[in-house]
């Protein structure tokens, strides 16, 4: 790969530029932001901000040390695992800001005003991008990143648009629009990329640290995904949605460390399975964390998702690999897509169980609904993912050869040289040297003898 | 040990359809979680679950993060620390969920209604649990572990009956009921599983970065421990409750850089202490934190805290192992067990101090009846712990051999072969044979010549 | 440097001691947290303590895993960097309590009454001296730490006086009070201390695993700033704050992106602009957080902040270093120096061009007095950091040796030797036992043939 300093560059600043001018046209405070706003109504907005702000925080951090740490597993793309997992959430933080407001403005309105909410719906934004980050981690170029996040935040938008505002689906924790979404589209991205020698490569893989600081991401994304699935709705529906997941979650952990042990040949656990499948609960659970499921549904949505998740990561995931050549980095397909289809298929069953009407729909027809939003987000996935990765496979982006996959030291200045190894490797010398002295064997002096 | 994957899969599968039975059977939302619950009430109970959520969230990272990092400390238990500590809390929550709120039924009701504070408590449970798994961390299987947090539930909770309900002991940051229950339970389990070989353990002990992935528990304990304190109060309660306990957690962390540096040889500081001894100022705080004890006072508490603690993993934790041999891996003796006692004893000389009356008694009085609970609950927890002990010893659970402890390669796939060891060895290798290369001192050659 | 052990014990056991007892004389709960207190003025301010502890708890991990861990990037002070970060903010909690309030009496009032504000108030007085102890990390004693931390938080209350009392300079997110002004009295305290041999130090600089450690201090100082930047202030402005903040942030750490890779030889990233340059959006925010700047002044002030702080880490600082022998081991005068000045203009730039009145002042004149209490501001820190610093210069705190920089072995217990280090030498002194008995090439033997 050539030196890209100048492309990446070029794009990230053409792209700022780009939006402060965008925001300054269409961007402003939302009403209830006022210096002096003390109507009733923006007493009751801002009611709402203060209760929303912990739950967009613990978001927040889900966002940055959960996705950014869970990627870090792999032992020589830790800066590349937390550093473009960083530079992608900013980025998307403006970019979504711009798409996902001009989408709601769709039929009325010419300006997007913010709140609290709005920096919420924009970590969502972000979490699908992430989510297809994690199926070509290791293998793409900043550069390629950006382009990705660029186009798939338009996508996830006309998904929404689509699923929500046309089709009527209910999805208050993002199962189908954002897990879904986000791991078919980075699945499809990753296979029109495959490579030669992509798959078993020798800098691929964890050692014994990069496996913990993993679970740190892994454990922050369990603990604050309430949040993430409660978060878009109030009152009463949020602490129900709140306790399903919780339920779901630890149901699902439970059920991934029995899979996990049971199904190793040496009765061992692996830990890809308790950093990711643990939270495939928390997937699951999206699409109908506000439903009246009663706790007992919820661990019933855990405890499948937990089986489906740590089977796909089992066998599923190399049989792909081998099969289609779909090579899947951080295993997105078990953890983000099965749970995230297992999560709307629940809602419909949900719903036609429940049957309670929505909208002048029954529940039965509501079912049907999540599953026809389920259908589509599906195609839309796929084919913007397949569209993005053909673009992105243009030489002018410099595509990374089979040497520089999973590698910091293409992108990042790396002092390695300078570390424990090296520390380690001189002391090595100096031993072999004492050695010599000690028992000297050198044909030379004992000719001199 | 046996492969004990049959075992493990097995316990873990039929606990979770039990629990999953027990749920639809006993479990469900509070009134207050009804879809259209809008009463008066329910508006006062979802505000208090609205403000109980970011100090549950707080107490939930503790659990994980907290309590799961903190014992990373050990150089090749990275896995089994972070990652039981995940399963335990996993698996106590839905466990906890159920065996609290049959207790809370006790004479009255048959359902168990769930809200935000049902979560708090539960994790409540977990973290009695945690303490205990501290005394036995690298020594015990998951096997083993999954049934002492069974029975240890039970325990906490009759102890909670006796001291709560039956003697009206007051302890909102259960210096009694969690830190002196679970470190004693743990310490009796962790004394009848004592093992020859033991102590002194080559793998036991810490690495340079194991003890900084510690310090990532350790300070997210610190920092959340006001939540914990205050959770279960509300109002001026809560807010006096969080002030103690930041006041006394930082005079606690004062005190024990002070004591660990003037107690060592060297005159330097002990990583031990640091991680640990800090946060006795929170346990001691727990059952005076809402009282009035004054900001001089928490200052006292966590002065008081900090050296018996620091004191306690200096000289008392490696003179109990030589005399009793009682092997407490996290020592949490020092920093749940005596400092849980000290904070039954300052709370009960804070009530009889400020002798204000409570439920007709007179401070006094009130003050006698949380020794009593103390008391009590010591006895509760060494009876119950070394019962579940006996009960862990039996060989069907396969035991750990003295070659097994502190060790992850025994529950874990590890890939420490492909690891920078390895990168290092290889290298190092290389320079031997460069070294021959270089410099020939081979005999034969020398001959040929 | 001899033993230290003494001193340290000493200082912090009198410290100790003395808080305690000024607590007892100054210090006491807010009316508002009183057992009963339930007047409508109390109902309102515990309202206020309910919406700001998330936010202070936000804060607090700023603190403590923010700042504690940004500065774990040293490859060999780890110990100290989290360490002595823990007993800073600990003990100046306390002594901050103390001197906060008491300029707070000024003119009225005998006692100090703590609310969750004051904690928060802590905090800030805190992230002060954290921010000059980066620019003395790993050059300095903790006793020489906890001196300078007594006297920095006497000079951080002058300042607050003079700019915030007597000029009304408005500083919401502490551009100039705790950024601009922990940056330059710890500047000038690192000019005073400089060494020979401190520059180009050996055991400076970072490894790949410690750089890692880091980014969960810059990430967790990057999503909760909001909360910093936002906490002192209520409704509106709080929210306009934090989507100030987030947009600053979002922008900064893209443009930190393009600039690191623009200025690198090789086109490469370097995690030490990552690490820090990429909060410097947050710095800038500061002064204007809670001003109508409109969202794209946010992503301009992010931008501008990035730009100047990367360009400070390439190019700046190597330049002091050799030019005035001002060696900065953080850089915080690229993250919080420069930055901060940045922030105070562009806050009198936006209070000019808003020119909003205030306190009976046109905007203009506001923004006057903005770059008024900024100059004051620089020169109190540089003043007081100078006096500060030639204090610490006195033989008898023990001066560290050139050979004892950035070096943990010298305060801390270190079982580096028990590590992965020797465990890879003993393998690697086996390979070469091995590799003999493989090629006999000695000497002797071919003559015993």
């Amino acid at each position: 790969m050539s030196n890209t300093r100048g492309k990446e560059t070029g794009i990230l600043l053409v792209a700022q530029v780009i939006c402060i001018a965008l925001f300054g046209l269409f961007v402003d405070y939302d009403a209830s932001l006022a210096p002096n706003a003390n109507s009733t109504q923006h007493a009751a907005e801002l009611e709402l901000s203060n209760n929303l702000y912990p739950l967009f925080q613990d978001v927040h951090v889900m966002m940055l040390i959960g996705f950014g740490f869970l990627m870090t597993f792999l032992k020589r793309h830790g800066f590349g695992s937390v550093g473009f997992n960083f530079l992608l959430t900013a980025y998307v933080i403006e970019w979504s800001t711009l798409v996902n407001g001009w989408f709601a403005l769709i039929g009325s309105g010419s300006k997007i005003f913010l709140t609290t909410r709005s920096l919420l719906e924009a970590d969502f934004a972000v979490a699908t991008v992430l989510i297809s980050f994690g199926a070509v981690l290791g293998v793409s170029s900043p550069v390629q990143l950006t382009i990705m996040a660029t186009l798939e935040v338009v996508f996830y938008n006309i998904n929404i648009y689509v699923g929500v505002v046309k089709l009527g689906a209910l999805d208050v924790g993002g199962s189908i629009f954002i897990h879904l979404f986000g791991a078919y589209f980075g699945l499809a991205v990753a296979r029109v990329l495959y490579k030669k020698g992509q798959t078993d490569h020798e800098k691929e893989g964890s050692v014994y640290h990069s496996d913990i600081f993993a679970m740190i991401g892994t454990l922050f994304l369990w603990l604050y995904w309430p949040s993430f699935n409660a978060g878009p709705v109030e009152g009463a529906d949020r602490h129900r949605a709140i306790i399903n997941t919780v339920l779901s979650l630890a149901a699902c952990t439970v059920t991934t460390f029995a899979i996990s042990t049971a199904t190793d040949k040496n009765g061992k656990l692996d830990m890809v399975h308790v950093q990711n499948a643990t939270l495939a609960g928390g997937v699951a659970m999206g699409a109908s964390a506000d439903l009246v499921v009663h706790p007992f549904g919820a661990l019933l949505i855990g405890t499948a998702a937990g089986i489906l998740s740590t089977l796909g990561y089992r066998y599923l995931q190399p049989l792909l690999q081998r099969t289609i050549k779909l090579h899947d980095t951080c295993g997105v397909h078990n953890l983000h897509g099965m749970p995230g289809i297992l999560g709307a298929v629940a809602s419909g069953i949900t719903w036609a169980i429940l049957n309670t009407s929505h909208n002048g729909r029954s529940g039965a027809t509501q079912g049907g609904y999540q599953i026809a939003a389920m259908t589509v987000g599906l195609a839309l996935a796929l084919a913007g993912g397949t569209l993005t990765g053909f673009l992105l496979k243009l030489p002018v982006w410099d595509n990374l050869t089979t040497d520089e996959l999973y590698d910091d030291d293409v992108f990042w200045e790396c002092q390695e040289d300078e570390s424990l190894t090296q520390y380690t490797l001189t002391q090595c010398q100096d031993t072999i040297e004492d050695k010599d002295v000690e028992t000297p064997a050198d044909g030379s002096e004992a000719a001199a003898k």
